[in-house]
């Protein structure tokens, strides 16, 4: 991919960059796996630790983004370059999504638990929760590694996604019909649900980016979501 | 804010930016307003041409985002040139979300009208939606004539976004409750109003970047958002 030119400390700069992205990919992870694990325990102290993480990542995507336009001054990157260079930036905004979606798992813990939750739906919410984490570390692997050949069923797996979060909306309407006391708690759920499934939208749109700099071009076919139009199940 | 340097056919391509983000700035603002106007009425061809309106704003932010690659791959731009191409950037992701958010509105019409709608709620969405759709409106005048003095308050007005959200939010929790018949319609509605919440950040977020790229300097003051951390309401 790098091509001849100024080598050396414009390498470097380049290699700050992924550096930046992988430190920013593993708060981003941490963040998610602390916010399931703060809902599944009811941990409010550990949600507070979620809340707080996220504006270190908010912290670190400005700083993303100062180094980036300073390095577009700086230098004019040819186009294997530059493609890396605004990868970087879409990588970088993706992660902040990431670690937003997880401080808002965390924020609603506390309306979580003031309520009566539908216990039994706490298995489905794990494993929407594994699907999105598995997800977004296997990009960022595929990001540290620059290797697209596992990019492609990224899609295949956000369907998957698609698919546990339409059926937990479901069920927690369902939940909500039948045991009125757990209103609150399945209302506050599935925002949590939904924000893990928009960690598996990001962690797809990141399978995109990375699929694009290393390549070169976009990666194949489109992607039919399973959100059928005007469907009873949650589009949103 | 333009200085010296290549003048000509560099300020064409800059103008062109411009005028590709007012564009998709007017799609997406009627895409709101149609979306709005949809779940008004319960008109689901309104909300299909929302829906397929977003595949439009989707293809112009792939155009814009390939023009200003090609821009920074051909030219070098100076300091206060280059912000203006990161915040074309910026916004241009702002508004490809503001019209996702618009079409998952017109989505969940039909699951919304498969139930009964808590009616007394109508003039609360309808409030919500308009200063949703007034902020965008004015943040995208404040980028066409570059002026950043009207763009301070666009947080105040957020925050009373945020508030009138966080009261509907009560409202519709308080609806499913008493009565449990309009659980569907109200639980999509949750989402309906999430959205235009999120349209409201959006047109925030806009606002940040025009102030930034106008003056050059940060907006002033943080953002603290009415999202009283573990509250029982709305905060996703």
């Amino acid at each position: 991919m790098r091509s001849q030119h100024i080598v050396g400390a414009f390498d470097a700069e380049l290699q700050g960059l992924s550096r930046r992205i992988a430190a920013m990919g593993g708060m981003a992870e941490r963040m998610v796996e602390e916010a399931a694990t703060a809902l599944r325990r009811g941990d409010l102290s550990l949600a507070d630790h979620v809340i707080a993480s996220d504006e270190r990542l908010d912290a670190a995507q400005r700083e993303l983004d100062e180094t980036v336009v300073s390095l577009l001054a700086r230098r004019q990157p040819l186009a294997g370059d530059l493609r890396e260079i605004v990868a970087a930036l879409r990588i970088g905004a993706d992660l902040e999504r990431v670690g937003d979606l997880a401080k808002n798992v965390a924020k609603r813990l506390g309306a979580v638990d003031a309520g009566e939750r539908p216990r039994e739906l706490q298995s489905g919410l794990d494993a929407l929760a594994e699907a999105a984490q598995s997800q977004l570390k296997d990009v960022l692997d595929a990001y540290a590694t620059r290797t697209a050949d596992r990019l492609a069923p990224m899609r295949d797996r956000d369907r998957e996604i698609d698919t546990v979060f339409t059926s937990l909306f479901g069920s927690l309407l369902e939940a909500m019909m039948n045991e009125p006391r757990t209103i609150t708690a399945s209302t506050h759920l599935l925002f949590c649900i939904k924000n893990f499934e928009r960690i598996g939208d990001h962690a797809t749109n990141i399978a995109e980016t990375v699929f694009q700099m290393v390549t070169g071009h976009e990666m194949p076919a489109d992607r039919p979501k399973a959100d059928r139009t005007h469907s009873l199940s949650g589009a949103a």
